[in-house]
């Protein structure tokens, strides 16, 4: 397994984040381009929260964990200066996306922005400690807490009464950023946040009888058989299992890390696409047809984070069935995600067949950030192993 | 051409109704399961407002064109028994979903189940003159208008100021709702309404230069360089071509219906998928990557109101090269999209290759309404010309 670190790392360094660097800085008015052909070429300009702060967040961790670049530094201070400058709305809510030079486009609907950009000032801080990215990033932190049962607030379109149902994604995602954000959270109230949202995956969303996590359940944590309740995205609940991994060796947890080990591996088996290869973007439990068109496509990020999850669990306990699903998936994710024309950034979209259905490196919901970040806990992971 | 009536009118009344009237009855609750699988079963109960609201107006509309047969009439009043006391919120607003027994599940974030709600009491009223179904789709109709120029109200996600879209949709399904309710509103206010809408569609929204309709446009009419800008939907465009064609026959407006016919074959040839047949659901006018993942699916609504456009076209002027259009989207619909295992309504969604990619009858968004719709205006189109 130890081979794949260099060839991660190479990935990493010498096409991956490169592809960024050369194509995504909007040296005009700050900022990243993301909307990025197969050539690397702008089709669109506008900025979307989610991407510009995991860009910072990606630039700033490179330049903490793989070598203090300069110009590292400066890419993460592009995107962070125009973020802080444009992003938030009046009561410090994290706009979804805004045009080139700064404008408003569309509104605080998605609290995942506010978790992106918290995660971003977080990390910033740590390579470049000025106290008002500090304060971004515990502001958000704490709104996004008071948000948290009720975060699409105004937005939401649900009728209150019928059928709450809360969504995995929230909890998913606090598992990360609790963690990623603990030098400036402290350690105390690290372990309050993510015991609570631990409690929340491995209980409330895990739903025993089938041994998968259901994206969302209702407000007292029972199955409810609608097209939301039957609905599962096995590329979340693995990327979550990983997460979860390394608050379980955090809190030195054998029984949690175990745990979550098992799961990951059935809703890897639950996933996989036996005809064609590859992870199912979303499925329904009861085997029904989806409401999401594209439930049959297969997807980069649920790729690369499933050989994250699988490198990580090889690297905590050098289980042989971690290493045949890792070869596994890397075959099939290299093979098809991979640009081997252009080189760069890897593609997104392909339809189940696996021909790639999207021609683009980056767009609305595709930035630089699931490729490198699993290039690099890849790499990261395997690199400490004997074999 | 008129060997194809027979066919159409055998499909809609030997296949596709019975299958509505044998699997879509909630005789318990009243309304209609409409997440049937490819056998009929029921897979959800949820029921959704705007395919609750056009079997209303199906099995009317079969009961006052085709035969008045007196259970037709019983089906639509058990959707409409359903949807008066269930349907509204205290505004008079349409919900967008309820529970199989009506409670509300979605808010009326959708102005499109109004509208729906609006045609099925109107027709409703034609075949069962009770004042309260005139009152309920009057007040509907006049609430579309007045919420026509902000239609999703406080759901909407936009940052007004910005970037202000004004979107296809609405024009067009007013192009049709008017004439639909001709018999409540009056000559005068449809032929307002209408003038009106028609001049959005065949000059704010039509791009003269592509030749093409545009899903989206700026508030001032032009055009914008964003994913929503850019965004094409070739099936909107063509059924909105057949819509007008009616209203040009109704003012006997011969420019008019000749512009409708060019534009219509224009936007047929560029959503026409020559490597694998059949039309594309969502396109970018500048051939840039669609935001929309399911934008090379086939969708049957798309292909069945193509073959209204031409079949409609032909019986009008009975040109040759709508018969040779009509002719190439028949053999491709009905070979693709009809089940000839089960018999009965249709499949919805393929993927590009053609190939069945949800295996359902009805579901969130597919119901009892474009293929039985489709049927009989091809038939009644077709029946009248000579060849």
């Amino acid at each position: 397994m130890k081979k794949y670190a260099e060839i991660y790392k190479n990935e990493l360094l010498n096409e991956v984040v490169p592809f960024w660097e050369k194509h995504a800085l909007d040296k005009e008015f700050g900022g990243y381009f993301t909307c990025l052909n197969e050539k690397g070429e702008i089709y669109d300009t506008d900025k979307f929260t989610w991407l510009q702060a995991r860009q910072i967040w990606m630039f700033s961790t490179l330049y903490q964990s793989v070598q203090n670049k300069e110009t590292w530094k400066d890419i993460a201070v592009l995107g962070a200066d125009f973020l802080e400058k444009y992003g938030r709305d009046p009561n410090g809510d994290w706009y979804f996306s805004l045009t080139q030079n700064g404008r408003p486009l569309v509104q605080p609907y998605n609290i995942f922005s506010d978790c992106f950009a918290a995660m971003a000032f977080g990390k910033l801080y740590e390579i470049e400690p000025k106290e008002r990215y500090a304060q971004i990033a515990k502001a958000t932190f704490e709104n996004i807490l008071s948000r948290q049962h009720n975060p699409k607030g105004r937005y939401s379109k649900i009728y209150r009464g019928t059928r709450n149902l809360q969504n995995f994604a929230l909890p998913m995602i606090l598992c990360n950023l609790a963690l990623e954000l603990e030098p400036l959270l402290g350690a105390h109230k690290v372990s309050e946040v993510t015991d609570s949202v631990i409690h929340l995956v491995m209980n409330t969303f895990y739903d025993g009888e089938s041994g998968l996590i259901l994206e969302n359940v209702s407000d007292k944590g029972e199955f409810v058989n609608s097209f939301e309740g039957r609905l599962l995205n096995p590329g979340h609940a693995i990327e979550a299992m990983w997460f979860i991994m390394n608050l379980g060796i955090r809190k030195k947890d054998t029984a949690l890390i175990e745990n979550v080990e098992r799961i990951m591996f059935q809703q890897l088996e639950h996933g996989w696409d036996e005809k064609y290869g590859g992870i199912f973007y979303f499925m329904d439990i009861k085997g029904h047809p989806p409401q999401q068109l594209e439930h049959d496509q297969k997807l980069w990020w649920v790729h690369l984070e499933t050989l994250v999850a699988l490198g990580k669990t090889y690297a905590h306990n050098q289980n042989p069935k971690a290493a045949a699903w890792f070869k596994k998936v890397h075959e099939y994710t290299w093979n098809h995600f991979r640009d081997t024309k252009n080189g760069g950034e890897w593609f997104g979209y392909l339809n189940r067949q696996g021909d790639v259905a999207l021609n683009l490196k980056g767009g609305k919901w595709k930035g630089c950030f699931h490729v490198p970040r699993a290039l690099m806990e890849v790499w990261k992971a395997l690199e400490k192993t004997d074999l």
